[in-house]
């Protein structure tokens, strides 16, 4: 359409215009469903007993058929980014993921009085973990009626190291107000066979495991043993990172809470460095690998002038590098905030000998945020000797970790553990119960294992989300 | 695949299974672009100036090629819930939608010398306005370097009955941290003539529009005049709605905030309701159409017994009704909390004759709290006369509307706002900004207008997040 | 001295001088000491048995000589204010008053082995209620060994109506942490005769009783029937009152957190008037007698242009009143917020004839914040027709009462419940444990139950404190 | 009376009874009340100018004759704790000291057109301070009418090297909601000849200080030379301190905020703790040579095991030491958490040859926290190889000191400033505002500048305050 013809008639043209592309690059084969693993894939049908879901006969709830989640009717289309006129484009958007959405089914692959539930938190805290402990348990109790429900102490050890505590709904009705994790946790103490011994020892038959990456690659190998053995045993995860490292979905519980009080740490940064003469205020924020906290938390407090994450690298000295632009910056304003996520600037940290390779061959991990406050103080002694100056350093990890889960991750933590208590009882295995494009669905747990969620650079919503904050890139030099 | 088969070799069976299913009834035509309205729509090509975008000059940014979005490489598509099975389905699923991302182009339409820009907030306060205004204002002035920015104050009124208010980005810079809007708003004052004539008149070229549906449908109005005057004015709308009722969008600025500080609202409830005897904590919260503020403070409590939204009837007396629940729950519980958006139960309250019709003919909006409080306390005078009762009634309307924004809504402001300036500058008008599926797009300001967003009480989804509250369904009698 | 003199030698002049006054007026017999009732007042001492304080055996702690109260060596003087030159001077300031102090005493009256203790809340919420009932359980069982130890649910109508409530330090260890009181409370429900005879049905010895002035009323008239039956039971009293109308003592437990969130509210007011056109905000705060909680709110918000109290009477029309007053804020800044306590304006409401008495002959207590917002709707319709207005109304009296406490509360909720336990582990009773010019004393009940603690407008301190807030005194017309 | 005669009239005799004590050893003439210093001990009374109140103008406010503290009648006699029955009494309680109460004066020494004051912050943030800066515009602009108001910048040196900067009140509307202070602040900088000469240059006759102890020496030097050089100008102090080291006032502002921020990091760490295998939670809290931020955080939060102070000395191994301490509540609880203030434990860490004595020949101040965490770590390997363990070390420092200040500091600060301001237009100087006993009164600058305080852990107040943690005296071994 000429312009000239639409501004004939004005009115007429201001009209909304759905224009219709015929897309040829995407084929609809290309479209794949993410199968979630389910008991009857290894255990003989007759084996298996359904019973008709317990939801059915609540007295105060009627479940229509809209109520149930259908085999069929549960796909869910990964959102597809395309650019229709790059043929070359990058072949991962050649083809659209779904999976399955999660739910109460109408029949259920356990007989509630049958269900021996363990529930087990592994690896670092973050916001929102009694929730999902609670929310696993009254779902569990109230929802379906199961009474066998019993927590797993301080992590994967504690399947075969201390006796299972029994929970019930009266018991963890305040948990979702608590930071931490009541059942406590731990890192490591993964021993397999040990663990589906213990398992198999407690005929618990529904097993709950919220962790990070490691614990679900741990949980891989549970589901894979369990299958192996042939156990009539659902294996349930629930994704847990506070740094929202884990891939495929939205977000990990936890995230919103924790840039929250990391924004409280900047805020104390910032009045900090705005109350000195040249003040910097620098935090460091968690993000081994990656730096969504980082710059989630500097997108929303606004006071950061320069955010450093680990997909960025980032140097000191020279032009365009962090001490000209604080410079600037002092000079502009008497004050700068400087945020670093803790896996950032690996590279440009003096080493030992001993901190060049730890035991397993990897670089040791040293601290950004100690190291980046002496090289601010030795860099403005060494160029304005004499003059005022003061860096304000905050670490508010642990303060971070510790707090309850806020109004949006107390939602998504309930959500989360129900989704996950409907999987199992339906018999689904060996997945993980996540939100994916705002839908609760369930992912392979072996998918999600394996499966990175870092800031991608390269991106141009890196490069928007970037402008907002009007930082240095660290490309120039 | 036979699960005999699959037994064979059982490690082998775990393995993830991708399904590929033929999508027949997905026909490609069917996917709608969503076009923005753009300035070269109406304006001869002669007359409209592009200039490279600023940003490329900024000293420490040095945008990429990727940095930009592409005229055709935008395309988002809406997500899509089908059921493949069913070829009966809703035909509004029949097709995909798609909207252009939002984000910095190569090529601008205003020179930043030349821009003149507008904002206005219109209605209701909702956490988050001054956040968005002043990440207008940054936004435009840091990244753009627009000089010329004003406030219109007090609503759309202000465009003829106040002069404009210069903003700097100095001014503005604590304004994220304040409640409320700093321009002030009202209700009303919409008068379509005057106010196109003082845009005209101050010679604003960009008009940012924050308000709700009603002032959406003012924007689309603002934009078609514009448009009819072949004026070079972009119109941004940004959607502010406590609420949540807008459509399309994933979820409106400020609704997790206000999530958050309902659920302080519940807590209070019920810890006076369960720190007395036969206690019944009752708190009534926004939502008039809509119940997503009721039905997220619900989920993210957990201490709420019963949720009662305007998309789903309920009734008092007899077998299901909310008073055989609530007796229940007291004998059970020795107190009870319920949460009543104000738009529930309208029908329900006896109205006189001038209730029964306002001004316009339509039913007058009465208090469903204060109703339901003197019911409950009617109700258990006849039933259970000499015996201890007592309803704490809690009304936190503005103590939610009035607070600052939090840590994820103050990023969604930020992002909205630079998005909205994005698009203004490279020429769209008559358009939103808006977060669909996660994404920053722009979607034409007449659907946004037009679209609610109301919970779906026919939909799987709505049943089973309702039986996690475990509350009746008002389907009985 | 005279001034020429100083002059002499300006720097020995500006060395402090410490001037000696002598007292004629104050007669040193007037020192009255307030003596705290005893056991032994009553009981033959034959039938007193007193042990060696068990915190004399804590393995890590190691009492000193200066760790007991001796009975002599507790006097507390109360502050004297003092006109030396005015011999007419108020005679209630002719003597000095003197408490005993709270704290261990070497000897006990009690063998922790038979000390049968019972905790019982009446009357409205408070913050710190919890911590006070978790303290006194942790208090006597960590303390003192004790180990019975009971909760009386609902006030004091549970003596007679309810079984006790064991309670262990375990089980209370996280009560701090919530509002409201884990043992329910009431009004009424006083009958004296029952309520001694389950007390010794039950065989308590230490009754703790935590309530406003109704409930130390109550607690004098439980004191005297135990007298009179000549028991050995210790009867302690904790004030509470989250209006702070206690006299004698500092402040009640919970003032501060209440003031906290008051000033939220105040806030939410502030921000929805300053975002209107000739916007209001009218917060209502708790205060039936007094306008501790407004006074110090606004004090502490520095956001209220006005702040009404019941010891100070307003007028609304003429010169000097209140109208006239928003009349000039509302023309200055566009806004105004004004503070009502409940109990301000009494006088001014129109009532109808049953409104006139109540069944106890009192003027029933009508609703000030309602009464004023119709007030200010209608004056600004008849001398402002057509002109934007609005009042925004607050009432967050249930968010106020129903919080837990702060530190600061916190702290003194932990020591008003240790002073009370010491007490009556000493054999004190009839007692109050309060806290005097920053010292914790024990108070005999029967005055705190007479005390009242108002804001006294004829004192210096109301002048300049409220010179402070820079409101009209409504002294004029 | 004997309790036999008593027991003959129950009822009376449960009757309070108030004894009257004739106290022998107190003088009367052993009063002393401390002189406020005042511009007509040096300035010859023709040399100085007296108006009346311009309080007294105020349209809204009538001030009566008690609005006004009168000369004489403005007494407050300081508490006295006294053992009648000891002679050999502490000699320090042998008289009662009185400072004059602050407030407004009927005749005033300042013309307040002729008024040009200078406020300064110096020292360290401490929550409150904006508060103070903005009620000294505030009061001095609205209630005086004083146009000529300044800001110094960056503490001390701010007098000689910036400009003043022109503060009004609407300018700092706002400042009491942020944290940190506005003027900036530094350490040193403190040049006497420089700083008076700048006073005298810029004709400043109100000076506003605030600051810790060292500042308050060096106001008492500028008090010094002030009168030395017989200027016409005011000096008043605020004391601010957040560790609550100053003598004499009840409190320093600030601290009520610290402690509850101080809190929020002990919950942290009990949270870790309790959610770990053997963990430790430890804080390290402001408070070099007092451990009151410890303390009151310890006594608030109730989570604490082990609060360690400057006052108090512990020590690690043995017994009767923290960590058989520790070892034993790992036993019974599973965690345990620490507190530390940052002066605890310096002559336990092992210094090298140059932290032994800095430039100033003091002990070189150690990392309390650090070194501890790393003993508590090395215990650990050595008593329990191979037993899981962690400590979780929080420093919140920054965190704590930047926040705004809370409901009761904002009142505090508040009425601080507003009691400077009456006493440097009554013609004080040399004073400091400050809350004795409740009360707000003025005391010598020089007094304030010496007066420590510490937490006397000779008293029985500390022993009994102790006995509510329950945690070791480390007086055994």
């Amino acid at each position: 359409m000429a312009s000239e013809d639409k501004n004939k008639d004005g009115e007429k043209k201001c009209e909304e215009i759905e224009e219709t592309i015929e897309l040829k690059e995407l084929s609809l084969s290309q479209i794949k469903i993410k199968k979630v693993p389910h008991l009857k894939d290894y255990i003989p049908s007759s084996q298996l007993k359904t019973v008709t879901n317990p939801l059915a006969r609540n007295p105060y709830y009627h479940p229509t058929e809209a109520f149930y989640i259908s085999p069929s009717y549960d796909i869910l289309l990964k959102q597809v980014l395309y650019d229709f006129s790059d043929t070359n484009r990058n072949p991962s958007y050649g083809h659209v993921l779904a999976y399955h959405r999660s739910g109460p089914r109408k029949l259920v692959y356990f007989d509630p009085g049958d269900v021996k539930a363990a529930i087990v938190t592994c690896g670092g805290l973050c916001p929102g973990l009694n929730t999902v402990i609670r929310e696993l348990v009254v779902g569990l109790s109230d929802l379906y009626g199961v009474t066998k429900i019993f927590g797993i102490r301080s992590g994967y050890r504690g399947f075969y190291s201390y006796d299972p505590l029994p929970l019930t709904s009266k018991m963890v009705h305040n948990w979702h107000k608590r930071g931490g994790t009541a059942l406590e946790t731990s890192r490591g103490g993964f021993d397999l066979c040990k663990i589906v011994d213990a398992i198999q020892h407690h005929e618990f038959n529904h097993v709950y495991i919220i962790g990070g990456d490691g614990t679900m690659r741990g949980a891989v190998e549970i589901y894979n043993e369990i299958c192996h053995r042939k156990l009539n045993v659902a294996v349930a995860g629930i994704p847990k990172t506070v740094d929202n490292d884990v891939g495929i979905i939205d977000q990990s519980f936890g995230f919103q809470t924790a840039v929250e009080i990391a924004q409280q740490a900047i805020n104390a940064a910032h009045v900090e460095a705005e109350s000195a003469v040249n003040g910097i205020g620098l935090v460091k924020l968690m993000g081994r690998s990656t730096g969504h906290i980082a710059l989630h938390a500097t997108l929303s407090s606004r006071d950061v002038d320069c955010c450093l994450i680990p997909e960025n690298d980032f140097f000191l000295e020279g032009k365009g590098g962090l001490l000209e632009f604080l410079e600037q910056r002092l000079k502009e304003n008497g004050h700068a905030v400087v945020v670093v996520a803790e896996g950032a600037g690996q590279g440009l940290i003096p080493r030992t000998e001993e901190e060049r390779r730890d035991d397993s061959g990897n670089p040791v991990f040293l601290d950004v945020g100690v190291w980046l406050k002496s090289e601010l103080n030795r860099w403005w002694k060494r160029d304005h000797p004499g003059e005022l100056f003061t860096v304000k350093y905050i670490d508010p990890t642990y303060m971070v970790r510790a707090v309850s889960a806020n109004a949006t991750d107390n939602l998504y933590c309930t959500l989360l553990a129900h989704s996950a208590i409907h999987g199992a009882m339906a018999g689904c295995t060996g997945f993980v119960a996540g939100r994916v494009n705002g839908n609760y669905v369930y992912i392979p747990v072996k998918e999600v294992a394996q499966a990175k969620n870092v800031v991608d650079t390269k991106d141009h919503k890196w490069g928007w989300v970037r402008s907002v904050t009007n930082q240095p890139d660290f490309q120039g030099s």
